[in-house]
C-alpha cells in the first residue's frame, strides 16, 4: 500500500486496535446469542444490547474523527467539487449515526 | 422447561427468530473486521455500522415489547412492590437504551 | 378533576414538576434563537442544541415510567384486548423515543 | 458584520430559516406544557416530545454541515494546530450529538 491509500484511510493507522474492538463486538454478539439460547432475564440481556450499542458508536466515532482529520482535510486543502463532496457525504454520514 | 419460565421469559417463544438475527448480527460484526481489514473506504464501514446498530436496536425494542407484555403485565396482575420495582426495572432498561 | 382521571394520567402528581422542566426548555430554545441571532459559534450553539435534548429526553423518560406505573399497570390488572392494546402502544412510543 | 465574520460562522446564510425552525420548537415546547397544564394522554404528549427531539436533531445537523463546510474546512486549507483544533472540536460536538 502506498502512501496516497495510507492518506486516503487515515484509520489503518489504527487498524489493529479497531480489528480488536470490532472482535470483542462479535464476542458480545455471541454472547447475546448465548443468552438468548439459555433463556437469561430479558432486562439483563437488553443490558447487553446497550453496552454493545455503545461500543459500535464509540467504533463509529473513532473512525469517523479519523475520516474528517485526513479524508475531508485533504478534499479541503484541494477545494473546489470534491471538497464540497467529502463534506456533504461526511454530514450525511453523521445524519445516518445521530439517527440511529 | 415448564410453563412458569415460558410466561417470565416471554421472548422464548420467539427464541429462534432473536437467534437468527443475533447470527445475523454477529456477521454484521465480522463483515466490519474484514472491511478495515481491506482497508475498505470510511464512509462505507459507518454506513454498516449504522445498519448494525439498527439491527441491535431493532432486537432490544422487540425483547423489550414481550418483556413488558410477559413479565411486568403479570407482575403489574400480582400487584404490590414487586410490580413497582418490575416497572422500575424496565423504565431503567428504556432509559438506558434511549441513551445509548 | 376525579379520581379516575388521576389514575389514569399519572403524571399529573407531578405536573408543577413537569412544567417547571418544559419552561426551562422554553427558554433553551429562546437561547438558541438568541445565539444565531448574535451569530455565536457554531459548536456553542450544538453544545446547547444536546443540551436541550438531553433535557427533552428526560421529560419523555418520566412520563414515560409514570404512564407504565399507572395506566399500563391498571390495564394489565384488567386484562383483556386494552392490556395488549395498552402494551403495543407504550411499545411504539419507546421506539419513537429511542429512534429520535 | 465583514466578510471575516460571514465566512467564520458560515451558518448565517441561512439565518433566518434557523431562526424560524427554532421559533417553531419554541412554540412545540409552550405545547407541551399546554398538554401537560390540560393533562392530555400520556403517549400523545410523548409523540409530541420525539416530533421535537425529531426537529433540534435537524437543526443541529444542519449547523453542523454548515460547520464543516466554512469554519472546518477553512482551518483545514489553513492547516497546522488550528486545523487539528477544529477537526477534534467538531468531532466532540458530533460525539454529544450521538450520545444524546
Amino acid at each position: 500500500m502506498d502512501d496516497t491509500a495510507q492518506a486516503q484511510h487515515g484509520y489503518i493507522h489504527q487498524k489493529d486496535d479497531y480489528l480488536k474492538r470490532l472482535r470483542r463486538i462479535e464476542g458480545q454478539a455471541r454472547g447475546l446469542q448465548r443468552m438468548v439460547e439459555e433463556e437469561k432475564y430479558c432486562i439483563d440481556i437488553l443490558t447487553q444490547v446497550s453496552a454493545m450499542t455503545k461500543a459500535l458508536q464509540s467504533v463509529a466515532l473513532g473512525l469517523l474523527e479519523e475520516h474528517l482529520s485526513h479524508c475531508v482535510a485533504q478534499a479541503a486543502q484541494a477545494g473546489g467539487a470534491e471538497a464540497d463532496e467529502k463534506i456533504r457525504e461526511a454530514s450525511d454520514a453523521i445524519a445516518r449515526l445521530v439517527r440511529s
